[in-house]
């Protein structure tokens, strides 16, 4: 069972692709069935399968998260407790529990089944830049 | 390691459920206990694991996330840029992110471990008639 | 491939962590490398894996959820038809549709591959207390 931690360098808030580093690693553990976990290590940033065709979906989608849940330091945030790292700390909790940490993408003819429009991102929630720990476990 | 694509026709934006076409596959499979991951291959549809007992539940489901992301053709949503497929586009990605692409459900007596009131639901967020793709794949 | 079923109590909405007891049953397991897939029987509860150390982000989470859906007595919130169990059932099945049913999270040298400041909880949406029944399946 072919397992590894990744380290992807993020630069602020935003949707950032690495459907690549994930088809190269089942490809060289030279599976030909199987399921690919795709675990992040974090509660400030998540994961998201998306459209990999027009940026302005990954910008909408950065967006729609924007409004829904902006920075705490908007007045419709008052309620907000949790800010020791700034306005950007809860929101970013917030959509990480709105969207997903873990993803299971099956795995055949030695290739991942994602649908000719779909892409593999890490959603950062954070300004600053970061190291995020993703996880790539591939089983049967 | 069993695995197949199935492919579920839907007739405009809602629920449809297809419990029953996953307990067939995973009941020919004959594999006593183990886990089902369902995939679907699109960004503007999603899965969803919800009451099967009473319609008015789907019904309110599908109520909410119109509320909560209207048609981009609404005021409120004068932000969104792509709309190159309809004022029903955006909203279909962004429906798809708040909910999943990929479900894990154990398998034991050559059974999904559902609770008794649990369907297994595609939700469609487009208004037109699709064709789509789901991967079934049974691993250990 | 252990799989066993875990029963949770409940006493009102909010997050209960059970960390500990996944982490007791990958060790008792005694397999190195895998996947431990977590499963919630119901529609009115779910999971989520969110930050164990500051209290305040659980409860923050919880505000915003009980924010963006308020019991259904509440006026936003009339169009709700489903209502049979009072003003949190629809509520609960929209929350539990907003998070997960299923998290897979890999397993390696016997131990859950979490992030230092992850943990594992039963999101509970109903008032009342329950008993919320969770699978655990570890495979391969």
């Amino acid at each position: 069972m072919p397992q590894t931690i990744i380290s992807l360098p993020t630069r602020g808030a935003g949707l950032y692709e690495f459907t690549d580093e994930a088809q190269a690693f089942v490809r060289r553990a030279g599976v030909e069935e199987g399921l690919l976990t795709v675990f992040v290590r974090h509660t400030s940033c998540s994961l998201l399968i998306q459209e990999n065709a027009d940026p302005d979906v990954r910008r909408d989608l950065d967006q729609f998260f924007k409004r829904l849940v902006p920075p705490s330091s908007d007045p419709s945030m008052g309620w907000v407790i949790h800010a020791a790292e700034g306005p950007d700390d809860m929101p970013a909790h917030i959509k990480a529990a709105l969207t997903q940490v873990s993803i299971g993408i099956p795995v055949g003819e030695r290739r991942l089944l994602l649908g000719t429009w779909q892409g593999l991102y890490l959603f950062e929630h954070r300004d600053r830049p970061h190291r995020r720990e993703v996880v790539l476990h591939l089983g049967g």
